[in-house]
């Protein structure tokens, strides 16, 4: 099944110069959608995965599936203010300026082997910085997992110590 | 299983007078997060669903892999300036103040079957305008489903036209 004809490429979006690989038309083909969650969880069924962390927003549309699949629990990365109890926080940089994301502080228990997904990696910074707060709880990452890779960005190398898939490159 | 064990209470979230109900150690909670996917698909498995449709960002977290249970597409809500494509946009009002969401115009096709799936049904706002835009664009709604439902908000009021599942009443 070819899954990229279910990328659109969105020029200048969000600005000028910047190639957008939308995944709308692949979440809405359910034959699409289904083959990039069986293909994520084929490379993680040997892991021993116990939980599956996501990234905010569209961390949640394939991590959530894959911990459906392979009998996992799920814990979001969000935004600072979006979660209600204690937190820990991780800054990372971009371009221009920088962001941040936070996780529950008892959100992994120590030894959990956690598998991290995303729907892209990029430069890899906020997966970066949400293995620096697994790590700190304790959590074991056993890989991560995307569905689209920009090569170009290099985040694999970031990453050069896990186990890195992604389903489609760039 | 008593899934209310796995919601926290968090008094004064976000703000003051709140009661916010946390479903973060349900999602990280293997069996209660499956058995919620399961409880939700039980509900749709004999509408012939065609495709979910999911709010930002929590949405996501259920309504995804309900997709993935029910072998289905999945259409997301998002907030303003999210979706690279041409949006269909609705307001509703808030207590103070107002909201919009949009969706891809081109998302729903004329005759599918969709279900809505959220998090939390409160006044039922998001939902409700959410359907709007569906119907739009032709879609039949089969019905809305919901992890929790806050009965004093009464959202199944304001939905009363619709078929509406709650795994959880408050």
């Amino acid at each position: 099944m070819d899954l990229k004809k279910y990328i659109a490429d969105i020029p200048d979006f969000p600005e000028p110069g910047v190639i957008f690989r939308d995944v709308t038309p692949l979440l809405a083909n359910k034959d699409a959608y289904q083959e990039s969650i069986r293909l994520i969880s084929e490379f993680a069924k040997d892991k021993k995965v116990d939980v599956i962390v996501g990234p905010e927003a569209r961390g949640f549309l394939f991590g959530c599936p894959v911990a459906l699949a392979l009998h996992c629990g799920f814990v979001p990365v969000r935004k600072p203010g979006k979660l209600p109890r204690e937190v820990i926080s991780q800054s990372y940089d971009l371009e221009y300026g920088s962001n941040e994301i936070q996780m529950h502080s008892d959100s992994i228990q120590a030894g959990q082997n956690v598998l991290v997904v995303d729907d892209l990696l990029a430069t890899g910074g906020t997966v970066e910085a949400a293995i620096t707060l697994i790590e700190k709880m304790g959590g074991n990452v056993v890989g991560t997992a995307f569905l689209i890779e920009l090569e170009a960005l290099k985040g694999r190398e970031l990453l050069k110590d896990y186990d890195v898939f992604s389903v489609l490159k760039y």
